[in-house]
Order: structure tokens, then C-alpha cells, then sequence
């Protein structure tokens, strides 16, 4: 008994929107079948697995009990700064002054996320 | 501006346990750092990612707003049946009997999870 993570999959209110925002964060295209209007949108992250948003009735109440934690490609403070220009949010700064931590932002449906620091800055 | 996934990060009551039912799923270790008792524990999806759980205070309320979708290896209604006697329970079931649609299941803190076709039932 073994099974692969095909998808990881978000309720949201507007998949196709989104999408757009987890397409622009991950750097990954979105399905080339999807367009606004779908119910369900995915964002590739490789040939097998996909990001998946699906729209759902019911708005988000409580905080994810899930999340993604991500790694960014260039300096933590660069990616956080680029975020909040593309609609994030931030929700709790867990940034330390010596360049350990972490920042808990929201995308624009308010879904959690952290952002590491990137490797180069975990590697010192 | 681009990030990896590096972890889906899970709260919850006791993290070993959860990480070891879901190790047995996606028939991945659990990190080798790791014990019974820790605060975070990850199952090692591959060299780079991690699903990590993490103890939270909080009980879990509503119905996760991000969920896993299962590829399983071999049929599903194999998996789904092993799954159940794993401790997974089934939530809402919406296998047609065409062989088409998925299982909705829960682990054994009540996170969703849905199980669809294997790829050679998927590719009939």
C-alpha cells in the first residue's frame, strides 16, 4: 500500500485568480487547458503533481491546518519584500535580527504560508 | 521572484504518530532525526521535501481548506480498503460505479484526504 501526492489541493473562491498568484510565487505555468471561469485550476508543478485550486461555497474561517512552507530562490528579505508587492500579506514576522526565522504571509484568499530562508542563507 | 515548496507543513495533536501513519501511505521514512515526542517531525517525500508535522495546541475545527489528492500504485478500492484498515476512516465517498470519482478519507486526526484512480484505471 503506497500512493503518490498527486495533488495538493486548495478550496478557494477564485481558483483561476488564485492560481495566477501561486504561478507567479513558484515560478510554475498554470494547466494550459484552464482559463478564468473553472471551477478547478492547476498550477503544474512538474509533469505528475499539481497545485490545484478549486472553487468551494463556503469562505475560509479559521487558520489552514495545512500550509506550504517555501524556499526561496534569492535572499528571504528580497522574496518577502516581492510578495507583499504581488498581494501577500503578512501575518506574523518570525524574522530574527541574526537572519534565522521566518515570515507567515497570506495569499490574497488569506491561505498561510511561510518563507524560509533561501539555501545560500541557511548554508552560513 | 520564485520559490520551491519545501515543506507542506500539517498541525497537529502528536506529529510521530501522524507522520507515521502517513509515512506507511506514501510509503516514505520519516526523518531520521526524528522521535517520538518531537515537536515537528517530517516524512521525507524526497531529498528536498518534506511533509512536516507540527504540535499545535489547537484541536482541529472545520474541514481543511488544503487537502492531499492520492495517486495510488495499485486499485483503489485496494488502497482505500487498506487505508481504512490503517486507520484512515471515510469521510465521503464518491466512487461511481463506472469506476470513476474518488474517496474522501480522513487520517487518524480527521484530515481530509481524497484517494483517486490508480493510473492504469485512470488510463482505461
Amino acid at each position: 500500500m503506497t500512493s503518490l501526492i498527486q495533488n495538493i489541493a486548495v478550496d478557494c473562491a477564485d481558483p483561476y485568480r488564485l492560481a495566477t498568484f501561486w504561478s507567479h510565487v513558484l515560478g510554475r505555468p498554470i494547466h494550459p487547458d484552464n482559463e478564468p471561469g473553472d471551477e478547478e485550476v492547476g498550477v503544474m508543478l512538474d509533469d505528475a503533481q499539481e497545485l490545484l485550486f478549486i472553487s468551494v461555497p463556503e469562505p475560509k474561517t479559521v487558520k489552514n491546518r495545512l500550509h506550504l512552507c517555501l524556499r526561496p530562490h534569492q535572499l528571504r528579505e528580497q522574496e518577502v519584500a516581492e510578495l507583499l508587492r504581488s498581494g501577500a500579506t503578512m501575518v506574523d514576522d518570525r524574522r530574527n535580527e541574526d537572519g534565522t526565522g521566518w515570515a507567515v504571509l497570506a495569499d490574497p484568499e488569506g491561505n498561510e504560508f511561510c518563507v524560509l530562508r533561501s539555501a545560500a542563507e541557511r548554508g552560513r
